[in-house]
């Protein structure tokens, strides 16, 4: 995990102790993470986790605020580029997740997702995340119809379609052996993309 | 939790041990199930947990396979009605969650999804799931080319990009406070099923 630090406060040791934590959850789950387990991915003696978090939950909060920063710095858009480039270039980050490092920090997030059925905290950061992402799509889709590029369609309506699909294909991509699944739905994306904002006008 | 014994070989004693798990991992989730608090939901001493379950993880493999058994039993789709009432059917069923018994079941397997990112038997369980709702879906879609009803899509594309949005439905209701997007999803599954196998030829 590439970790950009001048974003935030944390320190060094921080940063070394939230990646053994990324690399612990990727390996056990996040059920049966333990102290133990983190200390084992670390050169260092478990004791200094316990200097930086009072309680595991404590650090897992923290790598999940951390992992959350870090996909929602990774998927804004870029700012000069037409709204079709700029749907098209979104999906694919999204739908193919290359690289390896994107792979393994959905990864890491679908690890926390199911802990926001019960956890309050942990369901408002899955909340914005989700926001983020339908936010970024409506404006990406908003802007295409003012510039006459796109279709005059139900804005809402295209953007959370997309939303599902992209958390369909992540959760399909982590929690499923089905290969290739991933890029049948990017395939069929495209297509709606295409017929939805574009051939129905 | 209705619970149809006819099925299966396990006992009153066990269904009643289930229903307390499930009660319980709707009440703390995953990670921070006990013993204990399966017992709290029991009307028995929770010694009669052990004599039916060796460890925590036999009963939770247990309720995992009883709840995929019972999700699956109930997507059977009706064998009289034609491709396109099936299919709404179908889509209706998983994309609204209603009755609230339906609703608790999906949540319960949305508890268990993030230990498939590491665990392999769960995550078998999961691409089991997604196979048998993908095969549904071509399958429906399949009979309706071939009676005329449905154009000639490339049917695992379609079917994929179904089975994604329910995936991605089911998830956000779960897992986010965001209301309303499942019933914004829903309207925009219904266009995207009218213009794809319906309007495009």
């Amino acid at each position: 995990m590439r970790c950009d630090t001048s974003k935030t406060n944390r320190s060094s040791v921080e940063i070394e102790i939230l990646k053994a934590t990324y690399d612990a959850l990727l390996k056990h789950g996040y059920a049966d993470l333990s102290v133990t387990r983190i200390g084992d991915e670390l050169d260092k003696s478990k004791s200094v986790i316990y200097h930086h978090y009072d309680t595991k939950m404590d650090l897992l909060s923290a790598l999940l605020d951390f992992a959350v920063d870090t996909f929602l710095s990774r998927i804004e858009t870029h700012p000069n580029r037409g709204p079709t480039k700029k749907l098209n270039h979104f999906l694919e980050r999204l739908l193919t997740s290359d690289p390896a490092e994107e792979f393994q920090l959905q990864a890491v997030l679908v690890c926390f997702r199911s802990q926001a059925v019960t956890d309050q905290k942990i369901r408002a950061q899955f909340t914005r995340i989700d926001q983020r992402l339908a936010a970024t799509i409506q404006d990406i889709i908003a802007r295409g119809i003012q510039k006459g590029v796109f279709c005059d369609v139900e804005v809402s309506q295209v953007s959370e379609h997309l939303l599902a699909v992209i958390n369909g294909v992540i959760s399909n991509r982590h929690t499923t052996d089905r290969e290739g699944v991933a890029t049948t739905a990017h395939a069929s994306v495209v297509s709606y993309v295409e017929s939805e904002l574009k051939q129905s006008c």
